[in-house]
């Protein structure tokens, strides 16, 4: 269920074979959910840019803050060092530490890491409490590391899983969703892709439609509702991009976010972690050499194209949702939406 | 010339009076426009957030960059003091130096600066070379004066004059863009104008219609055409916001820069200069508290939209222009987007 | 145990009541210090702006990165919205997540806080692995509770206690330190309190003497010696002063930390928080106005020499330590220090 | 004249031959001095990475912002896209669009450049205006193209020179200051020089000691005397770093003024431009690769020590100057200052 499966193509760039952030190759994707009773309505997204020992074969790396009303872990050492030494975990609000605790438990005890004191754990989140009893703190380390170990490439299940089960974005259910694009050989022939999990508010287009105005559902419609949610976006490449060009990708990501509708609001956590899968960048000395400056651009439109891509997908892909005190949330109504591309 | 005369609207929010940055209260704006023989097409846009003494009555402001491929002077003492103690003065990239010294001869010499030993002048530029003999450095500071003098409040000159007299968006004739945003009462009430320099690429859009994409003409089309140039964008507010909010407003105009199509390309020099007219802000002790962040997100969105549309406006304001060495670029062909829209 | 108390003062200005970051007025510390059996030597220091709910009385505040080699929760939103809304929790490495669920544990539960779903909790962190068995993760978030709830104003335990338990600094025995300083009236009269948890390397200077050197200890005497470690920095000021230039203010803490001979080293995770008591300046309408850029000097000069004395106080304060595998590191030879300075 | 002349050695690291900036192989200096009548007292210095064409063979670069009350052009294309492509150009406060004249008139018309349409003129300066009739603008281009032509290898003249001119520093007379470190070979063997502009306030410590007590001449000292004042830094190194860790060691020049004692007032420019002059880094593909973040604590220790020293060389090189208005600032009193070190 994609966008695309619903003859909306958006962007002038080709997507990879599974339209997903696998598309980069080595990238692999896990999820665990939790969908318990009436109230636990959460879960676990992990990515990793290789399935090897991540502390010993780091990737260049880079975070960009869109809108830090969040509690993202990790971040600073990401940008002081230029990389990433963990899985990224997507989660929610109240389980970052959870999800610190979870990356510690998996890769403390990887072959290799016995003398590891020190590592940096890559936590982001979304606040899912409308239908999640976020209070509750459901997710456990245990839920992260099955997140790890599910971890695998190829297609990536979207909407209400993993840390997307109980998301909301523009006033429907949100969740993960993904994309790719794969840049023609004559612009490096590099792949983006792009993990999204939605959970923002705005004024909604799909491929320029503002069908959010046409539905009647957006913010500050009748000067009350809030936009507030964030959204967690993780950017993969092939390209061997340094720490300085993948933080100069991450930015984009935002500009594929404001082609959806979104505005980063006040109380969004609006965050872009981007790494290269390059990891022979950080060999010493290096066995590849950087991208110059000069040939990012390509890599720039593809992050945000891949990136609105992502939102709109993790939207055809969610299903209502009914969750804590009888809360439901609707999906985007596909069928209409489908007609509006029809008229 | 704007798209609204066109039939053509943009956001969920409504502009003010004049649709322009001088639609908030004291905002004065003045060009210089330089057509000399076949070769020289550039100018000088000033924009004062008032007209009295800007040296002793500063202002709140803040600078966001996009992409930093550029030369904005005064960049860093507005982000280190959070205010604004001169005009800003938008000229072209070899130019900037003039723009300081017109500055300069402007603001030394005003009533109750003859002690005056330090001013941050600034200045942001788009590079109009295509059209214009840049190398030749024709701007000089008299013009900047002329422009700082002319500035006035009401209506906004758009299109091929001052500052965009030289300069390209998109593959059409870019130049000087404004509007504005006004904030229902019960959203605060305030104000939010932007005016814009646009000179870059992408894949344009048109209030969600991919018009770059119908017409035939974006970046990468051929991959071989560049993306690159360049957006100056100037946010005006009446609403009491300090220092922080103002960077975080500015950041959202290339979140409504990003709707329009454009994609920040590596050659880009993006820069958002955002200031408050709220001087009491500043005052010590300070006569009116700054909005906290709660109340900021109205803005945000109001931001986003009259980015947008300044962009937007500056591609229907702007006529065909011949320029250096016989090149030739031609306006967005009006009327047939108008029918994309009737369609 | 303090320099003072061997005769050797640092700085021109003068210290508060008691030499320390509780002379803030409603500043609070709490410790809890995990000694047990031969290899667990760490702990918790917990600092509290005030004793009241800080969620719902939030007070201004930011982070300044000196090095990002470290794990820090919390600053992007810091950072974002120029508060900070948890107590400040310091700890070892690998317990940053039990900090933040002793936070959660913690806030969560407090009166007025019932349906709080997000919360930004605060922990710092260096690594004590030399001394403690880091890996075995004895830090809980019980302990982070009992360090919070222990918190209290007055003098301030200090040297191998709470988060110092462990540390090692200059090669000799680190710890928590804390000072102050209190500006004469004509400069505001504001106090300014540091509290450090010292943990780093580089060429030990006291007052200026340079006592690494004649000691014969200090980084790359032997070019084989590493510098690496972190200090944790938090500087509290009762002075109005909003997150801009508390981030200025924060800037200078690392000014102090070089003068002690630190170098932030590539592996130091060097932060800085700061913040303001004056929490009426998120009122709203706020109730005080912010100092302005010009009276800012004297509180950076305060924060210099209180960062200074608050890590050579680590030094004094901190007793010899045997540790993880019978590990020891000895205290600084406070006589033969007072010696130099008799000479 | 330079501190080690006085047997004052400051730091643990050796210096190169010269104990100059042009102690990196390729770096030349070059000054233009405005000595006028009673009331000119400014001047132009120029660094250059290397003497070929810099926009076509441009370095990797950063900058870092001590503190942003100052006029320094060029530095966020700089941060953008982490190269210089122009001399450092270093002047007075209201010259700085002279300087970028200047860089823009010698560079444009160079061999090669013939079609260049934008470049990034890199000009920092500090206000001299209590010696220097700084409104009277006295800096024309030509003085500039002339500091950019004479600047050479080996030896650097320092004090009372160039951009050092008029400028004041604790009190006492200041100007151009340089020195360098020389890694020994089993830290890499590369070299770290610095010059800086001086021009600032604070407590002056030297070696530790605290001279500007004993001398009784400091900021605050009345609590009327303002510490106000600005010190441009160049940090150059012919180890092959990339922008990332170019910011990284420029950071670290502020921690090298910490210890002279000065505090980055409120009202001071303190910037830090540090280029590698491995140019190799930046072809494409890069002929040699960057050196890791292990590998950079030794190169952070030298910018740390050359810094404090080129700042201390500045003070022994200057000499009393008269000037505006009959002004008079002496020189540090040099042999007073031997006899403290003998004591």
């Amino acid at each position: 269920n994609s966008a695309r499966n619903y003859g909306i193509s958006l962007g002038v760039l080709s997507p990879g074979e599974w339209n997903a952030i696998t598309d980069v190759p080595g990238v692999a994707v896990g999820h665990a959910t939790l969908l318990e009773g009436t109230q636990v309505r959460t879960g676990v997204t992990a990515i990793l840019p290789h399935q090897e020992n991540l502390f010993q074969m780091k990737v260049p790396a880079a975070v960009y803050v869109g809108n830090g009303f969040g509690k993202l872990a990790g971040s600073t050492q990401i940008q002081e060092l230029g990389n990433l030494e963990s899985p990224i975990v997507l989660t929610n609000t109240l389980s970052v530490a959870a999800g610190m605790e979870g990356i510690l438990d998996y890769m403390l005890f990887l072959e290799g890491n016995e003398e590891v004191g020190s590592l940096n754990a890559v936590v982001g989140e979304t606040n899912d409490g409308y239908l999640n009893d976020i209070r509750g703190r459901h997710v456990r380390p245990e839920h992260v590391v099955e997140a790890i170990k599910k971890a695998k490439n190829g297609p990536v299940r979207e909407g209400n899983v993993g840390a997307g089960t109980g998301t909301v974005c523009f006033g429907f259910k949100g969740g993960i969703g993904t994309s790719s694009r794969k840049l023609p050989a004559n612009l490096g022939g590099y792949t983006v892709g792009v993990l999204v999990q939605s959970n923002f508010g705005g004024v909604l287009q799909i491929a320029g439609q503002p069908v959010g105005k046409i539905l009647g559902q957006y913010s500050f419609r009748n000067q009350l509702e809030s936009a507030d949610g964030s959204c967690m976006i993780v950017v993969a490449t092939d390209a061997p991009v340094d720490s300085r060009n993948l933080e100069r990708i991450a930015k984009r990501a935002m500009m594929g976010l404001a082609r959806t509708g979104g505005i980063a609001s006040n109380g969004s956590g609006d965050y872009v972690i981007a790494f290269s899968t390059a990891r022979q960048l950080l060999a010493s000395p290096a066995t590849v050499t950087p991208l110059d400056n000069g040939a990012v651009t390509p890599l720039f439109l593809a992050a945000i194209e891949a990136t609105e891509e992502a939102i709109i997908n993790s939207l055809f892909a969610a299903e209502d949702m009914k969750g804590k005190n009888g809360r439901q949330v609707k999906a985007l109504p596909k069928e209409r939406v489908r007609q509006l591309f029809l008229e």
